[in-house]
């Protein structure tokens, strides 16, 4: 295990110790537990957004908040939920009156924590919130009959979080910050292929094996399993695959305008995901698909994986506004075009 | 050679063409040559700055081309410099009759090329043009004895970058954009460490070999070797190590602020940035240094290469005031403080 690490128990509070010592004017915390992250900078009245989810995915979920964008974050151990008395912690601190919107990626333990924290945000100090999860991971289609439900949150939760964001910012109300919410997140659909697995440290060895020639397309950012394994193809070979799955699943269609994100999950170079989008964007357009903007970069991430993520959201002009609003947060930082 | 690739001698024109069909607003390139990057929104008037090197070290050199930064980049194959034909096409494209800065890393190639491109510049143009040459890498301090010339350039030029993309944004003419990289560039110092190896796509394995337990303090970002090579240390002992030597080596002393960068070399994960973050932090606390501000993330990288750096530049009023000011390129972006 490679890593710049000292005792694996540790991993997770020095982390954390790090973000809050690099970013004292962005970041504080509340009820004396660092995994109870919120803004340093509220917005009197405004809707609070909060997310949370396991650690292991920077900038997802905690480098999200801040303005334009999030403003409190749960923090879980490494692939872990956090606990409901962190995130109702978060809640309470982020409250100003116009409610809260739980806005967090489709894991069973995160639902069921945060439905436990809704519950006692209400009962305990009566604050309103609401609940949109993202569920983009074209993948997650493939492996169930229930259709949306089925599907994994992954990177696309990221236009989730920029449009509901941007929707809170400029002031929209709580039934306003969740439509929005919602309709991007029916909206995106990613899918990931995995080249190499991650270590969670206190496991000290990788999670699941890929071989030295091999791929995973659809794996998830946790190392679920995915659509297919095989031998590693060309860029434009394994562009024509993920992007014939995700059209499929998209409810993206020919004269649509959409936003891309080509992520890279950890360890892949920023000019790889620059030679995929080449791919990407040639097969849009033979779609007739027109790209409204693109985002390249690590934007969730599962550690050291090797590997990339393509995202997918069609656009109408409320959406394409909001994601070109100015955002600033310690991880993510766009002036308006 | 895990990597998302077509035929290796492709990556870096299919690369190019990513970026470029990415940032349509924001890119454009001259004579014909994708690899003469020149910003596409020029501000009439402006001293210009150019940079170049070898691609393999995204964003840098060609991602910090835009406003508030730089203008224009000669793009090389990965590690290889660009031709003097190239760098004197930027720089045509570039002037707009206030002359133009050429700022770059110390390396031979480099230097060699951006001197016959000065001299062109000079007689086939009349445009004047300066050189600041940076040279950070506290670890090549100790492998000559001729003083700063041999030390390499590495991360630590980023902040070279954004106090002379600062001046010049603010109109301040060719000899105060020099004095101001001159003055940031022989201030700041930056050690690195490097875990693995990278792989250049046309030599498909790797350059060199770094053992399953090892770990080379040094190390230059095209695995040039470095100060100690051994069995990899708690990240505790690592940041001591680093900061001991680094400290030695800076011009920064009791009393100072310093503006830090945490520089991840590709597949070091965010995660294990900010926990370095956090030993730096406290070792610059007990030696009375103040942190101004920390940039955390990948700023200058060695494409799958595992490993970290970390920059110091101790700051006076006028660089606190550049590093604070706005930039908007396409892979990095800063609001005003």
């Amino acid at each position: 295990m490679k890593k710049f690490i000292n005792q694996a128990e540790d991993f997770i509070p020095e982390m954390l110790e790090g973000i809050y010592l690099a970013h004292p004017d962005r970041f504080g915390f509340v009820n004396d537990d660092r995994h109870c992250l919120v803004t340093a900078r509220p917005v009197p009245g405004k809707v609070g957004i909060i997310t949370g989810g396991g650690s292991g995915h920077l900038p997802l979920f905690l480098g999200y908040v801040g303005r334009g964008m999030l403003d409190g974050c749960a923090i879980g151990d490494v692939f872990q939920s956090p606990s409901p008395e962190q995130i109702l912690a978060v809640t309470q601190a982020v409250d100003s009156g116009a409610g809260v919107l739980y806005l967090y990626g489709n894991y069973n333990g995160d639902i069921f924590n945060f439905d436990i924290a809704a519950e006692m945000a209400d009962m305990e100090s009566d604050i309103r919130t609401r609940t949109v999860v993202a569920a983009d991971d074209s993948a997650g289609a493939a492996s169930g009959s229930e259709g949306v439900i089925t599907r994994r949150g992954v990177a696309g939760i990221f236009f989730v979080y920029k449009c509901a964001g941007a929707a809170a910012a400029r002031m929209d109300d709580l039934d306003t910050v969740q439509r929005i919410a919602q309709k991007a997140g029916d909206r995106v659909r990613t899918l990931g292929v995995a080249l190499s697995p991650c270590i969670v440290p206190r496991m000290g060895k990788p999670g699941f094996h890929i071989g030295d020639n091999e791929m995973e397309i659809g794996m998830g950012i946790h190392g679920e399993s995915g659509i297919r394994r095989g031998p590693l193809l060309s860029a434009g070979k394994i562009a024509e695959e993920m992007m014939s799955w995700l059209l499929a699943d998209s409810p993206c269609q020919q004269g649509d305008e959409v936003a891309v994100l080509i992520n890279g999950l950890g360890a892949t170079p920023l000019e790889e995901l620059y030679l995929m989008y080449r791919h990407v964007h040639q097969i849009l357009a033979q779609s007739n698909i027109r790209v409204f903007r693109v985002w390249v970069g690590e934007f969730a991430t599962a550690m050291e994986m090797a590997g990339m993520s393509i995202s997918l959201m069609p656009l109408d002009d409320e959406l394409k506004s909001l994601l070109n609003a100015e955002a600033d947060t310690p991880m993510f930082r766009q002036l308006s075009a």
